[in-house]
């Protein structure tokens, strides 16, 4: 699944992932109208107003982009239904060809972590038979516990193919409050990227290995670090355009080969059309001003992986 | 909920939480083949099968224990139908008296960790309305990423009366890959136990805080610390039993009021009658079996909470 993630970046000329990241606020009020009538103003119909609206985005982007990366909470907030809309938009996205990193978060140890990695990644055996949970190609995890709460993942992906995103420097303002702390004169966030490094080694792709790691787009200075420490390691980047992360400083998180990052925007392009520069598209073409935005990020993360 | 909960420990002499951690390996014959006959050997009959099992726990278990902690990846592996039996859980516990801490580990920022509060312990807005997603009385939380993970929570406390046990030190062989790491002399996990005192100041119960700590029994000498540092901090112990956490070992969790500490206890409780102790009861009477080792396990931990 590295393998697909990277060729089809070069394809596409477009090393991004959308961020499917509703919040009801943005879906525009024809899509809201539709689903509370057909489901009631109630968690079906809540949960029936996002997936309506992520279908709209994944058939206005499906071609622009290699990835869309969903992420669960803003599913799990309407309970069940949410999650069930989470399913219908990882399925509907993978039916159009895109590869789908499932942004969860997740992280425990042993057994537990194992029945994490088999709902999200693998399958699981039921009498005779096996059956999928909720079947991203990637996720994205929590290091905090240690290999005892990453290797589980691992030997999953190793069955499926697929991978994983390991937390090391997040975008967020406090992340250092624990990630900067300097341990033997080195921050926290370096020794886990090493450690990512390393588990990274378990189960390489081509030129990249199916662990990646998350590194906020925030933090310039310590992205080139890292992407020194982890040569090998997909950077999935969070914190571009809406936290503040620009394309220029983003080049350092790109290797040489134009691979090796891919940036997520969400707000940005989901709910472009609530941006000023899009105002022309108004709520009904909300989809279109998603891909023009795809489009002008696409030309604006130029300068970063194009000019090393 | 930190109140009601502190007053129930008292109530029940019983600093106990049952950790509601289904594996389908655990669930006795006569369940399994009810629950497939009535549901299909598919993900919605191993669901049902697992709910079958815990309701029958929590029967035989919910006048010995104040609280239950269902472990959520257990029911995520089996997807949306696991998701199901995962709420059926909570809401029959919490019929039967119980307070449920959802071992969820999320962990996310800003809006992220709002929709996932939100999703677990709060009410989302739907149009005119306030609907309730998940609805545990406790969460595990993971404090990697800093307070813009954290304070999101706490906000959705205050307003739900709810709270939280955000991990410090996990019980795992591996947890001081990261959280032993000594910074200016001191380990990570004790920064992070200052965090949770800190944090806990925001949302104070009559005796301790609404936001509680995480701290393996396979530690005690660190616990001992940790209870220090955060003394009017709730610890959710994890690592009794199974994992090799001894009775005597969890004195110095417990602070002078017999309180300050509930140890979770999964599979020495629910899968007791695959033990050699309870080897007497048989497959049919599982639930006779958990009731024993609950009374055993409140004998054997009087050591460590009378004899302080």
């Amino acid at each position: 699944m590295i393998n697909k993630l990277a060729r089809r970046i070069q394809e596409l000329e477009a090393p991004i992932v959308v961020g499917l990241d509703p919040m009801l606020s943005y879906v525009p009020e024809h899509i809201i109208k539709v689903a509370y009538k057909n489901k009631g103003e109630n968690l079906e119909g809540a949960s029936e107003a996002i997936w309506l609206y992520n279908k709209g985005i994944i058939d206005a982007i499906y071609d622009l982009v290699p990835a869309v990366k969903p992420q669960v909470a803003m599913y799990e907030q309407f309970g069940i239904e949410g999650m069930k809309a989470y399913v219908k938009t990882l399925d509907y996205a993978k039916k159009r060809g895109l590869i789908v990193i499932g942004d969860v978060k997740r992280g425990d140890i042993g057994s537990t972590s194992t029945a994490y990695a088999t709902g999200h990644l693998g399958k699981v055996a039921i009498g005779g038979k096996e059956f999928r949970g909720f079947d991203e190609d990637f996720i994205t995890v929590n290091p905090y516990l240690g290999s005892d709460g990453i290797l589980p993942f691992i030997d999953v992906c190793k069955q499926e193919n697929k991978g994983l995103f390991i937390l090391v420097k997040t975008s967020n303002p406090s992340s250092g409050e624990f990630q900067d702390r300097l341990i033997d004169g080195r921050p926290l966030y370096e020794l886990v990227g090493e450690k990512v490094a390393e588990w990274g080694e378990l189960l390489m792709g081509s030129e990249y290995s199916y662990i990646g790691a998350v590194v906020g787009a925030t933090y310039p200075e310590m992205g080139k670090e890292l992407r020194k420490l982890m040569p090998k390691t997909f950077i999935l980047v969070p914190g571009y355009g809406a936290q503040g992360g620009k394309a220029e400083d983003l080049k350092h998180y790109f290797n040489n080969d134009g691979l090796g990052a891919i940036v997520n925007s969400s707000r940005g392009i989901i709910a472009a059309y609530k941006l000023a520069r899009y105002d022309s598209y108004g709520e009904t073409a909300y989809a279109d001003a998603s891909r023009q935005a795809v489009l002008d990020m696409k030309e604006d993360l130029k300068i970063a992986w194009l000019k090393r």
